[in-house]
């Protein structure tokens, strides 16, 4: 039984080919939004440039919902990774999402945002620091 | 028919005040999480007290989360409101509840933010960028 | 115990008047969107004007779908009106959304379109001709 | 993993061919009603003959609605063609019904039906005007 | 709190008042099928009439199904009583219907009908032979 | 896309093996309850005999159910079957489960019965008097 | 808005009336299984008499289920007590049952079964050692 | 069709062994909690070591649901076993989460506990004392 692990939120790091790599031979199969910044932020410009700000981000935030909306209901479980830059409020999106639909998922951050991620944090069913420690968790949840 | 909306999100301003005002009498019923911060951080510690913060944010977190995951499946519609301070990582991970469950949800903030919200408002029926406005839809949504 | 009937379609003929007075004291519950088009398209304007008229369509439509998928959701039975004008493309919608949900909904429509409605009948636990037949049925309905 | 593609409504044009060639290679599994018109019309006849036209509509559409039902319930995103003829009220409901059922779903018609299909695009991850736009998207959806 | 019993099957006896009466004062509410027989079969000709009997079966069954479906989805328990005579399959169809839904039901037939309806009970919650049993059951379950 | 198609119903004639054959190489996978009469009784004496035969059929129903639920819950379409002799209860049951979860059913049955079947025909999407209707509608069902 | 609570568990002490007291004038509603022990023991009985001591349990479960079942399903907060004495396994199992619908829930225990309940208490929202603390949180849930 | 089954509760003997080996070639397969006691236990230590007991059990008891609940959402019957010795908790829960699912199980546990175990049975679809019974009854439902 194969499980499908979605990749959530930050994309300035290498965290997901670290887990990726860490896995290998586990029989994982990742799933992810589009993690080139610039392809995500032009995903709707195909259907027609837009001048105000707020509708080309609209389209191109639903045509790559069409991908993450169908990738993250299809996912045995989820990592939610929070970097210490930017808003991320997608990422917090997303923990809410699976929180919602009961899928387990596993938070990745520093101390540093553990107050402002409680809510996000009392919902996980693991908060990790590192890659590493999710290679392990998801190695453990597999294991015979 | 008496709708319940379900306001989340910033703890700082008088939002929620003039969306109550401006609706009274429209017959919409109103939950939102404890907004006293300091009882919200120490819900958890009528439990027992916790050395290391992590576990006393958990604790409350958990104790606020009765609250809220129960009026936020309850609701009809919530509003889900960002500032220009803090996280608020809670109000995203509302919005990633209320677009899996299918609740309707308005955003209300300003236009700075629009970029980092564009997967939350892909998801919300209207984008707001003041409390009246708000009000405006919501009276509209239940005008005879 | 009283049924809430949501009342779908056609918005230039008086069927809806018609039903809610023939089932008066009959304890039914009756549910609309905003029937007065003008209103219905702008919707949406007062969040901000639109110069592209999709974005001004969208805008109203989405405002418009807080009340119509509240109100279809918690209907209990619902009227699918298709008159000889127009499109009507959101009575086929809320058809369809009524079928999935498993909502029971009753068409009303001449004998002119039985062929092109032939797939949303299909779906219809009952087809009327007149306002006075949908009248005659949720009467029997909920008879002692 | 391999993504379930409904393609919905117009029959009197070759969408669905140019969207299944231009995804070749792309993984998708296209799936749709009976499009041979006649063959759909007669799918109750081999049940018994109906002098009634009601009827035999009504048997072939539920004939019909097995697969339709089926395959829109199964699928992870649905195209929605309107084409510049007939009601195509079907294309319609099946939008309503991934609509309910959360099933992504990019909407597929020309700028002269943008007013009456304004409900169905607010329900709608996308909107494309042309085949090609359709068959991008897709691509995109699913690009590493 | 209040809950809503659905009163599924025969329609020759009067099992119906029996429980009605002897439950009365403990705030139960009772719901049913319409149980005069000609006007259940006669539903549909208000709609028109037909000529081949299948069709008026089948529009009647459906004018009678909005209102069972809605019934039998509200209730909190169903009683489904087997007579000694007729096929009383909706009896059984209800059954499965409260059985796929997760509503406990009660079944209510004498012990010569054990074997045939095994799989019926396999799914009750519990099995009477007198209406007086179903009264004490019922009491009992709202007991304080 | 294969589908899985549950026969339920009718073991004392051949009707199952005819559909089986006759859909050979169209792809369909066929489930079924235990149809072995005898051993389908005794499917609990393994767990310990019992002497009130209440107890005895309650205990192998509840074992069968293991099967039947969980071949019911997974299949695409139901195929009911009911014959000219015994209650069949159990077929009437099946056809409510489905009906309660949206699983797309066609009835078999001969034109005696029709008004006792009236309730589980309007739920179905298709009645058919012979098997090789079925085979023909269940072919037309995954056409090219 | 009357939030609805189930008392789940041991029935030695009076840890209920302390909760229920506790509570007074804020606005919950309290339920629970018939906690007179005989009377649940005997709730079977009265459809007869069983001579084995498995079917006298099996029917008084099921006849107390039909009571359990519907309550749990309504309420919106759970509360679980495990006394220290008793198997009370039918309280894991409510806790269990109220993890699958996502329903919040307290549990009530001393320290020293802090091991053997770490799964139950993994999925709950809160642990309290003693009636006064669940009587504080829930005051809390509900404050302005 | 290959079933899964998620083999719940004691972990001090070999009946999973029993169980697995007695059903080799029979198309099913098995999933299970991690059975290791001590690895269970030390589950969570690998994001961190923790000073009180609480919460390192709670801490590994969350890593352990990443991998029970999904394998328990994802088995079409469980086999829940009791052992004559500790408290057993999980087991009861998940067999409650189980029946809020509706997924079928089968209990296994010898006389002594009837009793207490009366509630989880009465949910169960068959009680077994032996691990054959239980190979039986799983043949049993997926023989030809």
């Amino acid at each position: 039984m194969s499980l499908n692990i979605y990749l959530s939120g930050e994309i300035h790091t290498d965290w997901r080919e670290q887990i990726i790599s860490g896995c290998e031979g586990s029989g994982f199969h990742f799933t992810s939004a589009v993690t080139n910044h610039e392809a995500s932020d032009a995903a709707g410009d195909l259907l027609g440039k837009e001048e105000k700000s707020f509708w080309r981000d609209h389209k191109s935030a639903k045509v790559n919902a069409i991908r993450t909306k169908t990738f993250v209901e299809q996912c045995d479980i989820a990592i939610i990774r929070f970097g210490d830059k930017y808003k991320q409020w997608n990422a917090a999106f997303d923990a809410g999402y699976c929180a919602a639909l009961g899928t387990p998922y596993i938070t990745l951050h520093s101390e540093d945002v553990i107050h402002p991620l409680k809510e996000v944090d009392a919902a996980a069913l693991a908060w990790a620091t590192t890659p590493e420690q999710v290679v392990e968790i998801l190695k453990y949840v597999v294991s015979d």
